[in-house]
């Protein structure tokens, strides 16, 4: 449950304002160099910055703990840290006994009968910083098969170019309100034949990965939801002699498995849920209160989230390959 | 690989021109009364029919083989088989050796050096069918627990009524075209607290469950990718003193986990891939050819898909209930 | 839960007196040819035959209905079926309001609340049919990686030689009593490097795998529990320099992998707890009854369990080297 | 691969020369309180001590880092570490190029391409330590739960009672040889009905957690190895009217299932692989070479096994006692 991927596996634990955030992954090939400066600067794009990033800022140092010996992998599960430190968990008091509208205060209190509070505990979109620790590792070892994962922020609200997108963050800022957005990744380099027919096929295992992250609403590969509306005469993807095709409006997958074009998806965020505005919302026990909002959020978690949906991508298409090795005799 | 779901669990099998579908239902508990009529009703929604569908016709008749005894479930895995009759493999012939544009021919090739080319193989859309078997049991267990799935075609090519739908269909046919659309689904009667953290969020498993299907290009739940453009201040769910929220952009899941509000998702199928048009291609030997379509095929597969849509919504939801039992001691 | 195996995964159903014993065997690689003459002759090995063997008897054919296209694996989930034809159900009548000692009658109901009787339902080693299908293809897949697997019935009663054995067998016979027995298996060809560390060692793969058959109550490895009460200094495997060992108490596997010896187990059985004396028990309503047996059973399992328990480590450590495959970059 | 548990699964790092062994317990029901001096006083259990232990002394002071909140379970997972502290790689470095007689310095190399040869690396029962960390949480789950699991080391070498079980350790010890032995583990107060059909029978995921364990060459459970020698009609487990049975041959498992009586099983280990003699191996190349040992070593693990095996019991039990709770609807 608390784990993603089948040979590369991924467990994540921690909570916001609880000593450490962490991870395992298990089923990493050995013989891997692993540049570990590389890995901190990978970490490091996930780190706030910015005017329209939050205030809390974590230095967000990787400590390895296992699995990596002499800076090479040795097939071992890998376990990591990054230690919580800017911790402000008096901000969240208020929270204690009520439910922030848009998080999961609620739903996790509704099943699990009580919860962390402080920084939104194990719900906290900080959880995602150990996953870009997964996943930078699993980018480094990608790059050995020649496979690329790269991604851009290709709407911020309604915005799509540069100078707009900028502009509709100083105004949610202004105004106190966020924005959501679209991020649009590609992953280049994997040879036809990986994925899993039927119950593996990889847009159902990266759907599944993106779907993960905190606040993401959409994904749709290739032509997407753009193709529902299309004829199928002007989308298909004519073969040429060498087996690829004139277009890509496939997004790199055809019946589950890759056809060695590039696989490109959309994920789309929906805006963040604490906003710099007194908030309406009910307490525990039923009472309607009125907060006014305290804690460190981003304006728009968007431009911070693309090394998350690399990462997840990541390890997405990695435990693909490694399982495509069985698929023949 | 070949499966679906933790505790509730779905493993298929079956070529479309080979002797017969079916799979395995593992972890449905015991002691539910399943009709088989009506579970051969939910089944002959799948079945092809009217003007704009394959004019293969199957009887899809269910041949439950365990794990039902005297319309009771066991808690032993139910078996099940749909025979394949109506197959014309003699039509798929001339593709024993070409790739098809737009399917999955090449791509299997290159995974595993072979494939049954006869009616698509594996690959074939006709799989579903035993999704749609299981799916229906999980239907009617559902039921038992108030809970109930139910779609509609919200989209088919650019049109968005009923009068446009057909009259796009009608088009496509003529001019043997194909067109996608888009199935809304929604879940109504989730009790707050179902679905896990992290790597088990319901929309993940959604997401997982939906791109298995084949032709999807993209899902989004609640607000969706309309989301990426709001402002948080006008999406936000605002509770009400009895936990309910004033409105629905969250799409009855936070942080992973239902809120006890309905959940609604959006399926987006691009067109089908093979139209009654001569096709320019490859072979195997990379040799460009054109070939003259046969075989039967849909104009456009939506209508079809809605019962395969809540079949697999059902499998994912009923696996998520299962999994909540053990979330507090 | 119903499921056996990671990479290669096994899914069987089926109740002793319903329509079908089945499964699916997902994940064998593609492009290897199966001799479906072979495979029946190999599941004829489980079938009754002889003086202690029941009378139950079965034509056992298997039906293959996918993943295996003119003689070859397609890499697709392979289903296949063996009929269930000589039941008579009536025998067990009696024993569907009361609890046969030694058998899962009382479990079963504990558990679901209710079960099908009928020749002891899905806890009948009948079951085990429908591994020795999976585990006849694994054989064969096997063969071509030079790995074969073969047992051999080391023990039955306190006999271990065939004289004896038989003697016991008829004995037992003679008093309507009944014998367990052991079976010695032997894996060779694996080359060194097989298995996983931690929890995926391959003696706990193959101790999990035998011990899901009926009736086994034992299982150990190399020296196995006679190494309990040996010195280190006795049952050290020395190196040669070719890295073979001088002795193989190991049992072929150091650490959870194997180290290129043979790998060799025992697995041990309970006596049947059907004998042909009348029976002192309950019924549901814990009323003390003597039932008079009816029924056709076997007075000693472990003959025809040698090809079951050769099935399931074949289909284990078939599994293990796919694995593997992931282990280097 | 490196995970075992399928609700309540636990997952472990750390090489024993490394920074840290770790694990992440997930699936641990919320609102269990815990408490931490009892869980370090289960794991100082396993801690070297007396005259026949290993002279490495490890705090083994746990560090919870995640899923405890004021002394209660989140529900999310558990994170936790046990620093390596007293470490003299040192001593391990002439086997960096040579191969443990005995041990998984070859298979590990053989499989992975490269190891951590400190202190065994991943392959030490240093690794255990972080098992009974999480079995410590789970014991007290199970407490909770009304079931307690105990253990008792029932044979040291050829002895089997407590003076000739010293005196065969102090012998091996003298003689700088070690000795394996048998520990007995019971689990009480599992309900009827705990268990899953089939694959995922009781007895299976008992046996594989144990052949996880360093060491362990055999298993088995109720009247085991000696059922195989006894006749049926000695050994069938009479029921009485309250469903309870006159003995427990069975070892409180009935196809797979609990039966509500003690569930009990022998565990073998085979001595200490490390002796303090002068051991002939061979090198890398293969070259024959004679060690004086170094490093520290335990003549006998089975005393300090006993909490490990307890630790695992206690995991599995709590694993299938949660997957029950999805049998029936």
């Amino acid at each position: 449950m608390d784990s993603i991927g089948t040979l590369l596996s991924l467990t994540t634990f921690g909570e916001s304002h609880g000593p450490a955030m962490g991870g395992v992954l298990t089923g990493a090939p050995s013989g891997v160099p692993v540049s570990l400066e590389r890995l901190q600067a990978f970490v490091d794009r996930r780190r706030a910055s910015g005017a329209h990033a939050t205030a809390r800022h974590e230095a967000d140092r990787v400590e390895i703990l296992s699995g990596i010996y002499e800076g090479v992998t040795l097939g071992t599960p890998v376990g990591f840290l990054v230690r919580n430190a800017d911790v402000r968990s008096a901000d969240y008091q208020l929270w204690a006994d009520a439910y922030r509208p848009g998080h999961a205060d609620y739903t996790y209190e509704a099943k699990f009968g009580l919860r962390d509070w402080r920084g939104g505990g194990r719900a906290s979109a900080r959880e995602t910083v150990a996953r870009v620790v997964a996943g930078g590792i699993a980018v480094q070892i990608l790059e050995r098969l020649g496979v690329t994962v790269s991604s851009e922020v290709s709407q911020i609200g309604t915005a799509t170019d540069a100078d707009s997108m900028r502009r509709q963050l100083d105004q949610a800022r202004a105004e106190g309100d966020s924005f959501g957005g679209i991020i649009t990744c590609t992953i280049a380099g994997v040879k036809a034949g990986v994925g899993e027919p039927t119950f593996g096929k990889l847009q159902s295992r990266l759907a599944a990965a993106m779907f993960t992250i905190p606040a993401v609403k959409g994904f749709d590969y290739g032509m997407g939801f753009a193709g529902a509306a299309a004829r199928g005469s002007e989308v298909i993807d004519r073969f040429l002699p060498d087996f690829t095709t004139a277009a890509n409006h496939s997004g790199g997958i055809q019946g589950g498995i890759s056809n060695g074009a590039d696989i490109y998806f959309r994920v789309a965020f929906k805006p963040v849920a604490t906003m710099m505005r007194p908030i309406d919302t009910v307490d525990r026990h039923g009472r309607e209160i009125t907060v006014e909002p305290r804690g460190r959020h981003d304006v728009c978690v968007v431009p911070r989230a693309a090394v998350v949906v690399e990462s997840m991508a990541a390890l997405t298409i990695l435990d693909a390959i490694l399982l495509n090795r069985s698929s023949r005799l």
